[in-house]
């Protein structure tokens, strides 16, 4: 498996393991400015696009995203922003930012995220962006960009096709954290874990993925986000044709012939 | 009343009750393939289909979909679909599948899923596509065709739009049963009862909505499924509509009359 | 701040409070018609039009929706309505109570209902088209009109905005009353306080809203609506131009540095 593509060492903004879970096929990309609190510099930015760019063609199953040190991500850097005062800046820095977050739903391996301490503003987003999440029974979560007068526009994006709207209203307005129990609740995340607990956790969820034939899965993940933004009658149109064409794959006939002959399938890898 | 278009008697994969739960305007249509977990051959699939399109003629009130022996649905025909492998015939197998769960949301009787044992694949969607659905406690869910190779991907079209979007997604690529409970606070089942107690509570639901006059149950139905699809301003015009309507039929006016006499309505049946 | 444009004195069927939570740039604006537990006469919509088209045009930060007496809002007034049996009174009569409902949308305040008692039908529909909601855990929440053959139609708007899909339909389908724990699960209500401590809670929503810059709350909530309707990659090009915009405000600008000089941040009035 080739799933280094844009590791440049220890020094990196980014580090990739490919076996920090044990578990063949899983990625684990970690934001490594701890001292930072992950925050996304255009630096970290661009080698988290680099990265992710990377992982998509390779071979990888899964996908972890996780953030080194006390948190998982505090969003954007501040300081940086506020060096370069300018609306084209900053639109160029949201454009960049938002072409990493679709990247991660478009990429046809399943990626989740691995939160732990607190995940704020664009760490939120990133969250709600990712395909699922588990994180620590400690975690916190926010999106507090309007308390420093920066309504937190982007986050609400991802954020709002999470959280039921009121819900996540609430949480663009206050600036408010919400614990990991709520973010469950609520279906930013999928599951919890002790703190210690958080990445066996994390490895169960993605073994569980590997498991299944690629095909499916990736075939799968497009179908779904592309099938939630229509209208009912083509959603299901599109739904029927990609699962008759998944129904054609090699796979999809051993595991469904092994299924009758209630034996395990036998399958390529 | 008319609610037995289709019955063909005891060998039919389909069996149909109006008096099942001893309200009047409640049709019971029981899936009958126990043997095989009441799978969805395309010989049920099409008595299925034509016991529906005959109950949307006649004047039942609500439909409960049922499952004959130890479980609500099993989905597809595994066996069928693996003895035809051709992208044709999956093709118009899920195409068929798809009419059969728009009609389900399109008949003007609310359809009740009334769910036990397990509920997997198509046998989820059903549920998901149902307009309620009632569960036994000890019922499960899954969309499990990526076990095998072959993503729910019709089944998502309904789950992505009944749970939240991680929460349904996780389904998807794991495979894994959701309890009952899990199902309820996801919004994939409105009431849960104990086993033994699971036909009351359908009757009770049954009942209640039997009791308001046919022309706002049938015109809401419809509406609210048309308004979900647009933007909230055309969503707003449809409703003021449709109200103003349902207004001016001679049930609502004797309702409201009725509620400002404080006396009980006396509508004709 | 100029917060009364429709104040017209102890009679009206509106009343304004700049001062009812001792909070700087909160707006209490209450349903005055006890007796009638709040319906949204004719007289009463209109007032209301006219209270809130004028609060959105002062520097009023958030509006507080509440109901006098025993209810928040027990729907429109069916006397009324009964007493002008035609389809174009009944049309108007709905035009005017969506004018009403989207307004409190597109007001650049945030708008919060206080809900105590019942809130039934476009009195639940006000409750879901707030931006939030605080409700006393005595509350109760029905879309009634079912229950006298009127369906919920344009209630069904926001309410299947925010609640699930089923739990929305089985509201609409039978007209019974959830309560206040349930719609706090469902997503329809935001926060929940016992009666006694109901305004409490309220205020101290309302000040954590009022202690943001305006230029942030406003576009946000402006922002977070127009994307909702949106496919994903639009509403990602508008939340950046959003964000970009409001980063350039000399609030954002002063929050961030405050932020970076560990400070609090001194905003104007």
């Amino acid at each position: 498996m080739n799933a280094s593509p844009a590791n440049t060492g220890d020094a990196s903004l980014v580090t990739i393991e490919p076996d920090a879970y044990r578990v063949a096929g899983v990625v684990c990309v970690t934001m490594n400015r701890p001292e930072a609190f992950n925050a996304l510099s255009e630096a970290l930015l661009d080698e988290l696009q680099q990265t992710l760019t990377g992982i998509a063609k390779t071979d990888a199953r899964v996908v972890v995203i996780a953030g080194a040190g006390r948190a998982f991500c505090a969003g954007h850097d501040l300081k940086e922003m506020r060096a370069a005062p300018s609306l084209a800046y900053y639109q160029q820095l949201f454009a960049r930012c938002t072409k990493l977050m679709m990247t991660i739903q478009r990429m046809p391996q399943p990626v989740i995220a691995r939160v732990h301490g607190i995940a704020t503003a664009a760490g939120c987003q990133l969250v709600a962006m990712c395909d699922l999440a588990v994180a620590a029974d400690t975690a916190r979560f926010a999106v507090s960009g309007v308390n420093l007068g920066l309504f937190c526009a982007t986050p609400s994006v991802p954020l709002s096709r999470n959280l039921s709207r009121k819900a996540a209203l609430e949480m663009l307005l206050t600036g408010d954290f919400i614990d990991a129990a709520e973010a469950r609740k609520q279906g930013l995340v999928n599951r919890l874990a002790p703190a210690d607990a958080l990445d066996d956790e994390v490895a169960r969820l993605a073994a569980s993925i590997c498991a299944k034939p690629v095909e499916a899965v990736s075939a799968g993940k497009d179908l779904f986000y592309r099938q939630l933004e229509m209208g009912i009658e083509a959603a299901y149109q599109l739904a029927g044709q990609t699962m008759a064409c998944n129904m054609m794959d090699e796979s999809a006939f051993e595991g469904v012939q092994a299924f009758i002959d209630k034996r395990a399938p036998q399958w390529k890898r």
